[in-house]
C-alpha cells in the first residue's frame, strides 16, 4: 500500500491496526545516497572501531534524504500454517510547512539517484505528495508560532502585515516596489477590517495557497455553527500537516537489513540531531524505542542474493501471503528497491533463518514464532557492515574488543598502492589490506607472531613507517585528550571527537513524557532455556555448514564461527515511526 | 521539443540549425536550489560589490545542479513580420558513465524541489533519462581511459579483471566471498579465452549492462564485415554517450533573465571550475563565449511578472508563430519554470524592450532587429540582481563604483532587529537597512551630508560600532593583505579571497584550440549612430514613464534612471552549450 501526503490521514488507522495485530514488523529506508565523503570502502574500513564507524557514517551519510520508508507486517496465521503479511511504502519530504519554516537542503549522490531511477522508483511521488515531517525541535517551534498566532487572533491583534523568510524582519523591499506593496498590504487589510465590521459573525476568511502556490483571501458567507466547524477543521489541518509522525506503544519485533544506517537515518530526519558519542547514540536509541533489541543474522550480502540462497537448503521457503486488499509481491519477479518490497524480503529472510535456528531443537521444529526465546539472544545487536571482527554494535552494553595483535598500523607516500603493500609484506604469506586513506592503511598478517619481524624490519625504513594496532589505538587516545584541551581545533576530521559526557535524556531534547528507562545489558546475553546459543554469536556452537568452514581460523578468532546468515532484529515497545 | 538522453543524438541536427537560422536565441536553467548558506536576503545583500556577489554565489549556489537547460530559438520571418519560435528542454543529468567516473554529489533544497514539483516539473525524465555531462577535465580523463583500453585490447594485453571503484586497487573482498569471485573471474576469462582461440574471427563479445543495472556477456556470431561494424558501432556510442556538449561557431544575441547564475552554473557544471577572482570569472567567459555580449533591461520582478507587463502600454506584446512541428506555449495558460517555456518568455520580453526602444527614433520604429546598433550599448553586462547602485557586472572591462558615501556599516549584538537600527537612526529620516550577517549590516542615509553627524554622535557607543563605507572597505583590504601573507588560514569565510594573479587562458584549461580573443572594453560604451542611448544605462536620459519617477533620486544617483525593465542580453559568437 503505498503511503502519500494524499492519503496520509485516511491510512493512520490501516496502518495502526496491522501493526497492532503483527507478531513482528519489517522495516526498510531508501536514500538518496550512502556516503558524501570517502569512497564507501574507505567509509566501511574492515578494522574501523565502532565508534568509528558510527562518526564515519554520522559525518557522511546523514545529509542524505530518507525519502521511503518501507513497512511490512507479519502476522502468524495459526490455521492457514502461515504469515500473512501487510506491506506499506510511505512517500516522505520535507516539504516547507510556510514560509517561515526550515527550508532543508539534502545530498543527491549521482550514483543512488540512478541506480534507484533504473530500478523504477517515482521520484515525482516522493517530491510532488511525500509526507511532510519535522524533528523535534521544529515541531515545538511551529506549534508555538501557531499557538502565537491563535492567541493574537483571539485578542484582536491580528496577524503581522507579512512574515520575511529572514528573522531579522521583513526583507528587503526595492525602492520602485515600496508604492505596490503597501498598496497590496493596504488593500490586504482593508478587506479583512471591513469584513469584520460589516459582517462581524457572518463570514470565514481565509487566506488559502493552491497546489500552484497562488495564494488568495477566501471569503465564505457561514452561519456561526459553519464557522465553529470551519475553524477547528483549520486547527485539524494544521495537525494533520505536522506530518509523518505515529505514536505506538505496543511491544512489537522489528528486522531489518544493514539496519544501523536506518536507525540512524531515522532519528537524524524525524527525531534530533545525532550526539558525538557512540554512547550518547546508543542511550537514544534505547530511550526512543524503550527496550530496543536487536540482533544479527546478517552478511555482507545484498538483499537479493541473501534472499535466494534462504530458498536453499539448509533453509526452507517461508510460507507467507498477502493480506486481501494489499497488493502481493512476486518474489520470482523482483521489485527490489521498493522499500516495502524490501522490508518485506527481509521479513521472509527472518522467518528463514528463524525456523532453521529450530531444527537444532531436539525434536527439531519447523515453526519458531518471533516471541520465541530461540530469538532473544539476537535482540539489541545492530549489524555492523564489513567489519571484520566486530560483527554487531550493542546497543545495551559495551562493544566486543578484539585483540588485533595480528594488525600493523602502517603509513607510507601517497603514490603507494595495494600492490606496493603487498611487495613489502611478501614475506610474511597471505596479508589482508584495509586502507584508511590516502597514506595509511592496517595490514593483518596470518600469524600474530610474525608482528615482532615486521616491526623489527621496519625500524631503518625511510619511505614508511610500521606501529602495532596497541601503539595506533594508544596514539588516538592522546591526539583525543589533546584535542580536548583546545576544544576549538577540532571538527574538520570526523575521526577525532571531543570528550561528550553522557547526558541525561532531557539534554538530547527526548520525547516529552518519554523518561529513560533502565537498561540491562545483561537481558540479551543469558542462555535462553530451549537453545544451544549463548549470546547469539557464540563461538563454534553453530554446524560447519552454516558458513564457518569458509572462514578464517587463524588470527581473527572471535568472529570465526559467526553463523553466516543474521539479520538486524530489533525488538521495541515504542515502533520506530515514533519520533 | 524536450531532449533527453533517447533521442539526444537524432535531434543534435534539428538544433544545431535552428540555431543557424535565428536571429537571437533565449536560454534559461532550473536548478535543483538557490542558496545552501545564507538566506537570499543576506545572499544578495543591496550594497554587496560585484566581486562579493560573485564569490557568495559561488561559494552558495554552485553545489545544486542545473538539471534542465532551456533553449528558444527566434527566427524573424520577414513577409510574416514576426518571429519563428523553436523552444527546446534539455533534461541533464550527472549519471555515472561507468564504475570508475566520477560520482557526482549534489544539493536539493527542499522549497526549489517543492516549488517545481508544484508547477508539474517531471523529475522521473531528468533521473531516468537526462542527457549525461562531463566536464572538459573529466572527460579527458575518460577519453585517455578508454584510448588505453583499446590499446591493450589491440596488444592482447586484455582488459584489468576487474576495476575497483577505488583507484587504490581491487576492493576489499571478505574472506568468505574469494572463493566465489575467483570462480567467477575465472569462468569470465575462460569464455573470452575459449571464445577467441575456437572463433579467432567468427565472433564479437561484449559485456552488456541493462538499463536495470544487470551485466553480461553478450557473444553474436558475425562475420568479419559485421565484426568491423560492431566495433565501430562501439566506439561511436562511447562517443555520443559523452554527452551534452555542442559546438557551435555563430555569432549569435543570447538573452537569458537573471543570466548571471545560468552562465555561472554552466561554466561550473559543463566546463571546470569557477575560478576564485572575479576577473578570472570574466575572463573565462570571454574565452568561452568568444565575445560575449550582454547588455541589462531586467528588473526584480519575476519572469511572470515582467511578462504581463510587457504587455501593457508603452510596451507592445510582440508577434509571434510556433514553427510547425514544435509544441507550441500558450502565455495565457503559463507554464512557467518549464525551462524551454521560462527561455521563450525571456525571448518575448527581450522583442518588447527592443521593439520599444525603436519608439525613440526620429521617425519611430515599430520593429527593432535583433542585429541592430540600438542594442549594442546592453551588450557585455549581467544583470546583478538586488544590488541597488550596481546594476550589472561588465565582462568587458572595470566594474562601475559607486561612492556610497551615504553609507554606512554598522556592528552591534546579535539580539539587534531591523527595528533597532530603524530606532537608532531615527533622527536622520528615512534610512534603508542591508543586512550582512547577524551582527552587522549597511545602513544608507538619505543625505549624505548626515553621515558625519552619524559618526560624531556614535563615536562613545559601546554596544555598537559604526564606520563609514569608505573605511569599512579599506579595512577589508587591509583584511584581504594579511590573508595573502598567510594563505594557510583563508577559506573557510567566502567572503575572504586570497590575491589571484590573472592566469592565462591555459593555465584554467581552456578549450583546447580555443585561444584568448582581445577584448574591446570600449565596445560597448560607444553611442551607436541612430540612438540617443549612450552606455544602455545613461543617467537620465529615459522619459519618467519607464519607470524612474518612482525612484529616490537622492543619496542613490547612479541608478537613479536606469531603465525599468532591462533584460540580461548576451551576444556572442559561439552558443553557451559550447563548453
Amino acid at each position: 500500500m503505498e503511503v502519500t501526503r494524499q492519503n496520509y490521514k485516511d491510512s493512520l488507522n490501516t496502518v495502526y491496526s496491522a501493526i497492532e495485530e503483527a507478531d513482528f514488523l519489517a522495516i526498510d529506508g531508501e536514500f538518496s545516497g550512502i556516503s558524501d565523503g570517502p569512497n564507501v570502502s574507505a567509509l566501511t574500513n574492515g578494522l574501523d572501531t565502532p565508534e568509528e564507524r558510527y562518526t564515519k557514517l554520522k559525518k557522511h551519510s546523514m545529509d542524505f534524504l530518507l525519502f521511503q520508508f518501507g513497512l511490512c507486517t507479519f502476522t502468524y496465521d495459526q490455521t492457514k500454517s502461515k504469515y500473512i503479511t501487510k506491506s506499506f511504502n510511505f512517500y516522505v519530504f520535507p516539504k516547507p510547512f510556510n514560509r517561515t519554516s526550515p527550508d532543508l537542503k539534502f545530498i543527491c549522490q549521482s550514483s543512488s539517484i540512478d541506480f534507484l531511477a533504473s530500478q523504477g522508483f517515482d521520484f515525482n511521488k516522493v517530491f510532488c505528495h511525500g509526507i511532510p515531517y519535522l524533528n523535534q525541535e521544529e515541531e515545538a517551534q511551529l506549534r508555538e508560532q501557531t499557538e502565537e498566532r491563535r492567541n493574537q487572533h483571539a485578542n484582536g491583534v491580528g496577524t503581522p502585515s507579512y512574515i520575511s523568510p529572514s528573522s531579522k524582519g521583513p526583507a528587503h523591499v526595492p525602492e520602485e516596489h515600496k508604492d505596490y506593496i503597501n498598496r497590496v498590504m493596504f488593500q490586504r487589510k482593508l478587506i479583512y477590517q471591513t469584513l469584520n465590521w460589516k459582517f462581524p459573525k457572518g463570514l470565514h476568511v481565509e487566506t488559502v495557497e493552491t497546489e500552484k502556490k497562488e495564494r488568495y483571501i477566501q471569503v465564505s458567507k457561514v452561519d456561526d455553527e459553519e464557522r465553529k466547524r470551519r475553524e477547528q477543521q483549520k486547527q485539524e489541518r494544521e495537525q494533520v500537516s505536522l506530518g509523518f509522525r505515529m505514536d505506538i506503544e505496543l511491544a512489537k519485533l522489528v528486522v531489518g537489513h544493514n539496519m544501523l544506517l536506518d536507525v540512524m537515518h531515522t532519528i537524524h530526519q524525524f527525531y534530533c540531531p545525532l550526539p558525538e558519542d557512540l554512547q550518547d547514540f546508543k542511550e537514544i536509541t534505547m530511550c526512543l524505542l524503550t527496550c530496543l533489541h536487536n540482533s544479527e543474522l546478517i552478511t555482507n550480502t545484498s538483499l537479493a542474493e541473501l534472499e535466494k540462497q534462504l530458498k536453499e537448503s539448509p533453509f526452507k521457503s517461508p510460507q507467507v501471503e498477502t493480506a486481501e486488499g494489499f497488493p502481493g509481491y512476486d518474489t520470482a519477479q523482483g521489485q527490489l528497491h521498493e522499500a516495502g518490497y524490501d522490508a518485506y524480503i527481509t521479513g521472509l529472510c527472518f522467518i528463514s533463518m528463524a525456523n532453521y535456528l529450530g531444527s537444532f531443537l531436539t525434536p527439531p521444529k519447523a515453526y519458531i514464532s518471533a516471541h520465541s526465546k530461540l530469538i532473544e539472544p539476537f535482540f539489541n545487536k545492530l549489524f555492523l557492515m564489513r567489519i571484520i571482527d566486530i560483527p554487531y554494535l550493542n546497543i545495551t552494553g559495551p562493544d566486543l574488543q578484539p585483540k588485533r595483535d595480528h594488525v600493523l598500523y602502517v603509513t607510507f607516500p601517497k603514490e603507494w598502492k595495494t600492490s606496493d603493500l603487498y611487495q613489502l609484506f611478501s614475506a610474511f604469506g597471505n596479508i589482508q589490506v584495509s586502507w584508511i586513506d590516502d597514506t595509511s592503511a592496517f595490514v593483518s598478517l596470518s600469524q600474530t607472531d610474525q608482528v615482532q619481524i615486521a616491526m623489527n624490519t621496519s625500524r631503518y625504513a625511510e619511505s614508511y613507517r610500521i606501529q602495532t594496532y596497541a601503539e595506533y589505538i594508544q596514539g588516538k587516545q592522546q591526539d583525543k585528550e589533546k584535542l580536548n584541551q583546545t576544544p576549538k581545533s577540532w571538527g574538520e576530521d570526523g575521526w577525532m571527537k571531543p570528550h561528550y559526557t553522557s547526558p541525561t535524556c532531557a539534554g538530547f531534547g527526548y520525547p516529552r513524557g518519554l523518561r529513560k528507562r533502565s537498561i540491562s545489558p545483561a537481558q540479551g546475553e543469558q542462555g535462553a532455556g530451549d537453545s544451544p546459543i549463548t549470546d547469539g554469536w557464540s563461538h563454534c556452537s553453530y554446524p560447519e555448514s552454516t558458513g564457518s568452514k569458509k572462514m578464517k581460523t587463524d588470527g581473527v578468532c572471535v568472529n570465526a564461527c559467526v553463523p553466516k546468515y543474521f539479520p538486524a532484529v530489533v525488538i521495541c515497545s515504542r515502533f520506530p515511526l515514533n519520533y
